[in-house]
């Protein structure tokens, strides 16, 4: 079967979210298609917890209210994102199958009465799901309504690691298979140390509680081990689904805010890749962070168009305080979205819930029903993204990569590290906000992967970092590439086990320098760092330092106090044609720009110089270059050199571009006139 | 039987508290009883843990200590409030049934070896209480120092929800009771959210651990089971007494301090209602906290005058830090208590404990002995007591009322709400410190209850308020009443479902206005409230905000900044022969004057000008009216017009009366003379 | 067999550390032997998580590659301290015995995949444990490489109490050995509060999760079994390995980091005491802990000098921030516990291991080999360490004691006290740095033990103190003593139940006063005290007040201000021929000053007058006096009249003593000439 990747919209932008009609009576679907309408929805997302709906009972089926539904939604030109309901087990299941529910590490097993799957593991689960993705795809294949398969619901969570006995017995097959032999395993767990050797496969046990911490090598493969489990479930329903349909498979990802799923090898499994996304509202600079998690998506996507499956109206319902979204903040979100490679938006859901969990999730039709801003803003949004159909299938470039290896966090959080302090995702959102305020367009991309189309490096936190990653990385820097490489970088291998040679050791050449020790500071403690390279300034860093011993790398900012004091902070190295930066300290967001300055200087990369908080990315199109300038500042803003048509408000705008305050412009910038050039 | 729900002591106050002598070789209660008369000790409530010393094994008893111990107290004219022991289950009943022991929402049996009842739902715990109920029922019904029954302990805690198999058994077969069909229990709980319907009773679960969080309308209802339970326990043993006495039963409340029991219901089973109070150390304005929990216990006593069964002398023993009581502080809590309602004063406990958990508890005998300051303190409180003889009997009248139901608290503050900083019980605090500090003396009443005799009703936390309750209240103010209403109010119904047309929709003809969202701020975060209505003045804001849209109510203020800035925040609403108030902000006690000033002016209510932490309360007799006033300040008070006799001293006062700081007087004021116009 | 005490390198001290070579390839091990002379490494324990690699399978021993490495170690002229690997059980023993595993509190079992011993009270690991010692010492009872045994490692952590069936099937079984009858268990216990009494030894359980506190009594004894168990466990091996070897036998203590064990019993059983000690990275003054803990391991050596098993090179791995040492911070540190009277110095471990749970911990030989700074002050060390040969079994005196009962920190660390604020931790802690900056050299001792050799006792947390050990007090002030006691002392017994008459009752007579109340303070509140004794002056006080009833004493601080203002503070008692103080208040070791200089006075005990941060400690040799004098500050220090041959640089120094910033100076002072007056 011949499987297309791309959103069969044709040559427009999708708009729409998940539509749960069951929990309302069948008159108010009838409302429903004819408000879709009014605000331009072109698909919805249907079944997504309906499995005890399609089988009330263990092999009972009643389809008749999806048939109903699908046919509804056809007939008003709704097309369906149909999905399998197997993120919601009936209660019937876990009744008939009490071991098959989930175990956390401290023994707990979770019951029904929330949402989340059945142990990954366990063969009952294994086959109940793909038992009803069957059913569901065997009957609606062929159904006009349906363009689109969604397996499951964001994979990895609420269910992720589990301890069950279905899961310790699939984790010693994983073993077998992983390793081979005991041999294998017990050298590359290190289990000499603490006396840990295992001379029997089934007394290896899951990294359970423990009197002290526990073999970090082995949780590590415990991670591994869960991410296999999940997509394995995954790969079992959409090769179910193939069986009867050729239409595209997706699953909602949830991009860097999920810790159980390596996105890089889901997304090898998908035929089209999807995204869900919701602002952290503790966060002030929560835009940012949005970007982060499109651009990831997109580079897991390969560059291709992608799905961003649901995010927000306003309010989600699920954080401490969940703040609402202010008047146009939707409209910018759902645009920066696009901006960054989505060719459809949509949300959870479509109609709030009364009842349940998530009542107090903002929705497109909100409690306050037709006469609310929220609505007018859904509206009016739906009439933007129909202005910008054309951007369909344009895609977004990058000279600039950030490495990112989901292997990497996974090792780095466990327990027992230098300190506490030094997260692996605080560094990743530094390094990334620094390129964000400076304009520059970044792909995230895999240590092991081609490199060479990028002018600039930056490994924001790579704490695992094989000899083999580390070798590409010198040799990208040999061939004429600019590496920025953070402190705690290239420490230990595949295994959690330090490299031979020390900290850093496979990034000795490249770097031209030793770490020797790790420098972590005290709680609050705050040191200076004195940049002296071109023109001297001060920057602050705090949480680590390390003791450097420098081979042929040149110190462009040392430490003035703390544990370091007087030794080197920042290095530079020229390496074959290329260039490598070391920050061995916790810069901060502003004190980075210096550092990065810096590398673009040495990679050729062109910082934009745009007012504060003004966002812009360029999508690039068969013949038309689409930028996208979103304004999250509360002051309106003047882009020189920007000319072409406004598509949102249909006018020509140029040779200066202004964008109001919270406002977002899109223009198209004809290719034949040079395009743009950022 | 003719059970008569009135203190037995005549025209007089009782005075004592809990005596556990079980704990002392039985030389020490002779000098027990005489120590009592020099108290002025009147009555004690024995036998509350003594199950194991009067059932040393299962069916094997020993009352010959207890004959001893009553017939002692009786020959010292000591009456006797008799306890049933079933709050300490003996160690053998533990080994016998293990299978009874309580089971926390993690799966934890907890054992014996501290206090609290097992499981309220076992079938062997539920027969061995009322059994060993009925038995000391039967053996000292006629005892002549027996004048009540006090039946278990604190019901609620530390015992409260129970997730063993026996709880689970029953609480299918309440769910069954209360909702008949699984159709009306699936539409209650709104399962077809997340795919939860349930089709058979037997897959109905405790909601226990689950991935995600578990559905609220649920958990709601095991709130209900669990208080159905506790109180079922009462009953029965409360029965089992009948079968042998007429004397009043009581079991004592925590009135607000316990989560897990619905007063109002709890009441309505009770022949005297009895509280215990403690204060709460970390709070400097304790006393206020004080006043609450003995309006609260007189409001669900429907007025009657009621025990206060337990207070301590100095500190408790439980809290991070127990502050001890300093001089005088005893007594003005003590006639506090009185002050609004109860006619007898008892403490936890007469003499402190050698040994156990509780040996850090002060008592009205401390380790200290009788040279101590806490024993002359109580020794002048008896005294004090003695002196009050004629308030007995009399009541306390208030023009205004808080709304409390139980049910809201328990839906509030569950899981995922908008945010975790709107706390009912911080509200409902907030409204009456309000309410206290201008002299006005409340009830509190259920939203549902006859509300016309009362001038204002204040909503503080109505977050569960039914279409039937508001409409009750929008009755009630087009007859006349005031009404004042804050924010996340009616927004959901008695499954925790969101009202149909959105938030406070029931609340909408009365208020004059709709809440279309609600926005909550972030941590820390403060706003401005400018209030334009009588003279302009700002007010501080925090936690939260609301986007009102008016119909036809009358802005009184405005957001300045913040999410809703220039928007309304508090609402005034002429409605029929009333008037509605709605604050759709957390203000503080100071930031609530303005408002409630206003609210008093329209419902015609005086607040009394007190000098700064005074506390005045009228109880009202037979034939006069007793004006107690609390200096809680460091200063002498001047309160004018106030003339009679002070009872405490026994001297006519007036027209002014002086309290000393620190000091209590109780004022007679003679009926004839108009009595007080408070 | 004659067992000797004392570390068996003849005149000069020990230096080495863990060696686990079985985690590197046989060739590491000819390059450890050849660095670890270069590092005058003298010995090395080893052997200790080797169980796995000595029985690979249960019965199955492989002992080919310990010869091998005590062969190769023996040749090399490097001493061994052979171990018993019992704190890391195979993971066939767990496989064969699931129900020997140790069980929290909760209930949770611990696994395999990390360290520490299974269920002490287990048969099957008693077993295992006493077969596998008994199996090495047979084995290399008389290799020549072999000095001393090392049993277990670092009891009581991570494993302490537990909770399994063969612990409470223990339990049972020590409470008759102990109680003998129940009667006896329910009156220690004070089982008739809260209706606890036990009629069957069967219904006695573990103090394991109950509904509300759980009998503190029991809980005490609990604590008491735990380190029973663990003490056996100790003493079964300990005789296994006695029936092979006369070599002496110790095992590692953690000294005052350890909170299940009571040093004072392990330490009788013990031939050698030997400690492990790390800083708490947190605390900036770190150093003094260290002091702390070097004199605790002296005293319950009972003046013996000790060995140093485990510290650390550098910063370690398990605290939230793994501080780094500083240059010439290892050699303060190791020449601070050789002040106190360590004759050997050992570190964890010799080499750091690339796997595992410890890869972060430093060692002598770091991931960065033989060019970094570390490995550069690790030979500089063994130099050093070598130059002080004569001081190996000289010995410290101390004419102050300062009180410390580990049951009194069981007892008072539980649940439901006063005020959570206060500790007995820290009291201990503020008290020895108050002497330390006093430069003041103290032993510990037991409350019980003989003091009449000390001028000053000081007891800075005795809460429980049995009438006996008061009595024993009392006499020594009579008999001419000084004695200094903290709040909240002699408040319970040996079952911590108060004692009969209140608080401190069997201290009224030494101190001339009684405790009335305890007045804890609210969180973060500051009172002010004022010294009026000699100079007034004023200091800050929080946490805690007392109500002080005078007989005899004499106030010499008062409170000026919170909830005892007016009240006595601080007081003095002439008792016979000595003095008592009181100190009813928290106060910090500023304002510990004028009390304890006041005491000094009253003992005739000289406080040094050192300059800041210089800690002196003497050394007592057989011919000579050997003055130790560290400098931890950044400022060289000069120390009058100390005069003779500084030892590390083998030069004469005199009359006064330089010592750099950061530096050690190790002084012979002839006896001769008088040795030296500290």
């Amino acid at each position: 079967m011949a499987v297309t990747g791309t959103w069969p919209t044709g040559r427009t932008l999708g708009f729409g979210g998940d539509y749960n009609p069951e929990q309302w009576p069948r008159e108010a679907w009838d409302e429903d298609v004819r408000l879709m309408r009014e605000a331009g929805v072109n698909y919805v997302s249907v079944g997504i917890f309906s499995w005890v709906l399609l089988e009330p009972r263990q092999g009972e089926y009643d389809f008749t209210w999806m048939d109903d539904l699908l046919d509804l939604l056809h007939s008003h030109g709704i097309m369906v994102d149909l999905a399998t309901p197997t993120a919601a087990p009936p209660a019937w299941f876990y009744a008939a199958h009490p071991e098959a529910r989930v175990v956390t590490r401290d023994g707990v097993a979770l019951g029904p009465g929330s949402r989340g799957a059945a142990s990954p593991s366990h063969p009952a689960y294994q086959a109940a799901a793909r038992s009803i993705a069957s059913r569901i795809a065997e009957r609606y294949a062929d159904h006009p309504a349906v363009v689109m398969w969604h397996v499951h619901n964001e994979y990895g969570a609420p269910v992720g690691e589990d301890f069950s006995e279905a899961a310790v017995a699939a984790w010693r097959a994983w073993l077998q298979q992983r390793y081979g032999t005991l041999d294998a395993l017990n050298e590359a767990w290190g289990t000499r140390f603490w006396g840990q050797v295992y001379g029997d496969w089934e007394h290896v046990t899951a990294p359970g509680p423990t009197a002290s911490t526990v073999n970090q090598a082995q949780r590590l493969d415990y991670a591994r081990f869960t991410d296999h489990q999940l997509r394995a479930l995954f790969v079992a329903e959409r090769d179910a689904i193939r069986e009867h349909s050729d239409k595209p498979v997706t699953t909602n990802f949830m991009a860097n805010e999920c810790p159980t799923t390596d996105l890089w090898a889901w997304a090898r499994e998908i035929d089209i890749v999807s995204n869900d996304h919701y602002l952290t509202a503790a966060d002030p600079r929560g835009h940012v962070g949005l970007s982060l998690a499109a651009d990831l998506t997109r580079s897991v996507a390969r560059g291709k168009p992608w799905i961003l499956m649901e995010h927000s109206s306003s309010a989600v319902n699920w954080q401490p305080r969940n703040i609402a979204k202010r008047p146009g903040e939707m409209a910018r979100n759902s645009l920066a979205h696009v901006a960054r490679g989505a060719d459809v938006v949509g949300f959870f859901q479509w109609r709030a819930s009364r009842y349940g969990a998530e009542k107090f999730h903002s929705a497109m039709l909100p409690h306050a029903g037709t006469t609310s801003r929220v609505w007018r803003e859904v509206v009016g949004l739906g009439r933007d993204v129909a202005a910008l159909a054309e951007l369909q299938g344009s895609t977004v470039q990058a000279d600039v990569a950030l490495l990112w290896d989901t292997e990497s966090f996974w090792a780095q959080d466990q327990e027992w590290r230098p300190s506490v302090d030094l997260q692996h995702k605080e560094r990743m959102r530094a390094y990334y906000e620094r390129l964000w305020r400076d304009g520059v367009t970044v792909d995230f991309a895999h240590p092991t992967q081609d490199l060479s189309g990028y002018r600039l490096v930056v490994a924001p936190a790579s704490y695992l970092l094989t000899a083999e990653a580390a070798a590409h990385l010198t040799r990208y820097v040999a061939d004429g590439g600019t590496l920025v490489v953070s402190c705690f970088s290239a420490v230990v291998d595949a295994h959690d086990a330090v490299h031979p040679g020390g900290y850093a050791a496979p990034l000795r050449e490249v770097l031209g320098l030793r770490v020797e020790e790790f420098l972590p500071l005290r709680d609050g403690e705050v040191t200076t760092v004195r940049w002296t390279r071109d023109g001297a300034t001060t920057l602050c860093a705090d949480v680590w330092a390390e003791d450097l011993v420098l081979d042929t790398a040149e110190v462009v900012a040392h430490h003035v106090d703390g544990p370091a004091a007087g030794s080197p902070a920042i290095t530079h190295h020229a390496h074959g044609a290329g260039h490598a930066w070391y920050v061995s300290t916790r810069l901060g967001v502003d004190g980075l720009a210096p550092v990065m300055r810096a590398a673009y200087a040495d990679a050729g990369v062109l910082a934009a110089d745009l007012p504060e908080d003004v966002e812009v990315v360029v999508r690039r199109g068969d013949a038309a270059d689409y930028v996208v300038a979103i304004n999250h500042s509360e002051a309106a803003a003047t882009m020189p050199d920007v000319a072409g048509t406004e598509l949102l408000s249909d006018t020509a705008v140029g040779p200066d571009l202004k964008v109001p305050a919270g406002g977002v412009a899109v223009v198209r910038v004809s290719r034949e006139g040079g395009g743009t050039s950022r």
